[in-house]
Formats: structure tokens, sequence, C-alpha cells
């Protein structure tokens, strides 16, 4: 059993129905992005840490943990969200491997000591906030989508100090940062060794952007065959049917 | 009438046959890429100024004159290169349109000037030399193909000073270096704007990067479809077929 409180619902996280998550509209619902970066991210499949920030419900920790068997830790800044993720790691009996912590990522580096994590994983807020006293700082979904709580600056330098060197740091965002996104892991040496650019359909532009570093590698990227979302008739392709419910 | 000298050939442009172009096995034959990037570059139609760096036996310029009347200059390094697509520029009647220079491309800014033109191609060479003493560099294709001459690094300040504030600088290069172009053009005041990968065929990592900047440009970058340059029957996909001849 498992207490929902307002508009929740508990979805199912995989076909066979094997896990479940709690979602809301007006609070939060995973995005594709976050079925993506699951599925891109190395995870280390028998001995490890994993750390995901950002973890909003808990989805990546939970999908994760479906394909590994080392502990895997979930950091979210919002208490209303940090709780729907412990509610569903409960539910799931999953509390053994994943671990929660209602904090700040900026915290988590003094927390854990440096050079700790085998694979850091983010889907941070994408957009920037050059007026951020015009957003409703109160709401769920703006800090969620926004760099309000914390820049990608900010996002980028702490996964550098809590991935070990040879450790990897996996993020989802918007192709429209590449750049920013680039600059930022080389200047805190993570150097881009996966690329992977999602489109909606064929024949459009990239929407979605995979990427992953290494602490301390050495330059070798390379750039991963593109994932189409949807078919040109508006179904799912076979990829995104393999991994969305 | 054209003077062939060696194991040179004349070979179509165009599937109209409107324009032929002096090879060479052993000196000089263009690559799917240069085709790409004369394609891809945004090239002025009535008014401006474009250079070609690196343009081997000048097939850059060639194609780009069947769709703009602005003057293209031309610049090599290699005279024998250089000869090589003198000569074509001349069997195709191009000459007023055309300019090639026999030179490096780094005394170029001071020849020029800096901020001239509205747009520089070049196809750089691809492979880092570490150990330079251990290539021929007598050869024509080794130098065309290895950093001996110019640098990556180079190539970019230089293309920096040619643009024009607002201008475009579009290089065709393997998708290995992303990070490194995406570092050097941004510390030269270029902003990637438009970046295409091509993949050999559906399913493969891609193989070929094209990545457009723009001067003094904001932030505010595209990705473009991927293109294929097989089915995978081995066939050219459509897209390959309009341009490859």
């Amino acid at each position: 059993m498992v207490e929902l409180y307002g508009d929740e619902r508990l979805d199912y996280l995989f076909t066979d129905q094997s896990m479940q998550i709690i979602q809301s509209r007006s609070v939060f619902s995973y995005s594709i992005d976050a079925i993506l970066l699951a599925d891109f991210a190395s995870i280390p499949y028998k001995k490890g840490k994993v750390i995901d920030l950002c973890t909003g419900n808990g989805v990546i920790p939970l999908l994760m943990s479906k394909h590994t068997e080392v502990p895997i830790t979930g950091v979210e800044i919002q208490q209303r969200l940090y709780q729907m993720a412990a509610r569903s790691v409960e539910f799931n009996n999953k509390q053994t491997q994943i671990d929660l912590i209602h904090g700040d990522l900026k915290a988590m580096p003094a927390r854990f000591g440096n050079d700790k994590f085998d694979l850091v994983t983010v889907n941070p807020p994408y957009f920037k906030t050059d007026h951020p006293d015009q957003l409703n700082k109160t709401d769920y979904l703006t800090i969620a989508r926004h760099e309000i709580m914390v820049t990608l600056e900010e996002v980028i330098q702490t996964t550098s100090k809590l991935a070990k060197s040879g450790g990897k740091v996996a993020l989802v965002h918007r192709p429209g940062r590449l750049v920013d996104i680039i600059t930022l892991l080389r200047l805190n040496k993570l150097e881009p060794k996966r690329i992977q650019f999602v489109y909606p359909k064929p024949g459009k532009e990239a929407n979605i952007l995979l990427i992953e570093a290494v602490r301390d590698g050495k330059p070798d990227l390379k750039l991963l065959p593109p994932l189409y979302v949807f078919n040109q008739d508006g179904s799912y392709t076979e990829e995104l049917s393999r991994l969305v419910y």
C-alpha cells in the first residue's frame, strides 16, 4: 500500500509491470529524457556506486535499479518531490539499494567527499533564467525546469567532484546547450566520450542531447547513431517502444 | 583543352556534366567531405566574399561557384595542388569568379586584413601528428591529411581573423574532434550555430562532422537531421545521390 496525495497517481515504469512510480501532473512527472538517460548511461552492474542528482520523483534510480546490483543514491532539493521519490522506493521495496537524500546537490561533495562515485547521472533544469524574479519560485515544476536553485555550471562542477578519476558523468539536456556543456565539461576535467542526439522524428532537428564524459579521460569521442522517438506516422519507433511504457 | 600530368584525369563535378575537375589518385582527389561542406555552408548568393582554405584541387570553390555570383578565393599551400586547381578553374572558365592563391593560410589575414569575408570554408587536415618526423613530409596526400603544415588551432584562429563580425565559418572534420573544435571556436569568438553529423549508414556511429559558426554570434545551436551516406543495401541514399556524381 502507498499513500497518494492530491493529484498523485501510480504509473507502471516497465512493460512487465514490475515497478510502479508516484507521479503528479501538478508536482512532477518524469519525461522521456529521464528514460533515455537511464538507458544511455554506462551503469556499473556488480561493483561501484552511482549517484543521481536532481532525481525528482526518483525515476532514474528506479529505472537503473532494474539493471544493476550496486547502491544508488538519489538527491533532490524539493522536499515534496523527495517525499514522492521516497514513497515510490519503499513501495517497490528498493530501500536497501536506493538511498534518497533531501538536499542541495552542491552540498554533496562535502557530504560524501570527492572522487567517490563510478557514475554520476543528472537530468538538470534546462532553462536559463535571465530574470529569475519573474518566475514563480515556489512552483515545483518551475524549480525543476529552470536554473533557479542551481546553474548548469554548478551542476557540472559538482558532478566532477563526485566522480572518481575514470568515473563517468552522464547528462541529458537540450542540444542548444551543447557548446556550453562541452566547454564546462572540459573546464572541469570531464572528457566527453559518448554523445547521442535524439530526434523527434526523421527529418527534424534534434531536441534531446545525451552526453557521457569520463573524469580525467583522454579525448576520444564517439557519436552514437541518432535515436528517433516517433515514426513519420506518429507511432513510437521500435527503439523507443523498447524503453517507454 | 587542358594539360594533364602523370596520373591526372578529368572528372565531372555535377550530374549535368557542366563542370570538370582535375584529379589524381597519387596527388589529390576530393572526398565526399568536400562535397558535403560545399552543400552545408551558408553561401552568400548575390553579395559578399567567400574564402576557402586548404582548397586542394579547388573542389569547394568550383562546387560553390555553381550556386553563387560572389567572388571566391581558394588558398592552397602545396604548389602541385594549387596548379591542379588553377588549371581546373581555367578549364571551366571560372577565372573571373575564383581567385586561387598559392600560399600559407596563416599568412592570409596579413594579406587581406581582418574581418573581410562573409564565409570562410575549410576542409583541414584531420590527423594529429604526435610524431611529425615519422611522416613523409614531401608526400602530397600526407600533407593534405595530417597536421604538418598547420594545426587545427591555427586553422580556427585564422578563420576567426578572416571572417567579418557576423560572418560564417564552416568546417568539415571528424566527430572525434568535436570537443576540440567547439572549444577552439569559442576561444576564437566563433559561436557554433549549426551542426550536422554524417553517418555511413543507419545504425553506425557518425564519421563526418559539419559545423558552422558565426563570428561574434550569440549562443543558439541547431542540430540538423542526420545525414546517411549509404542505405543498408550499400546504395547511395537519396540525399547523397543528389550531391554526389
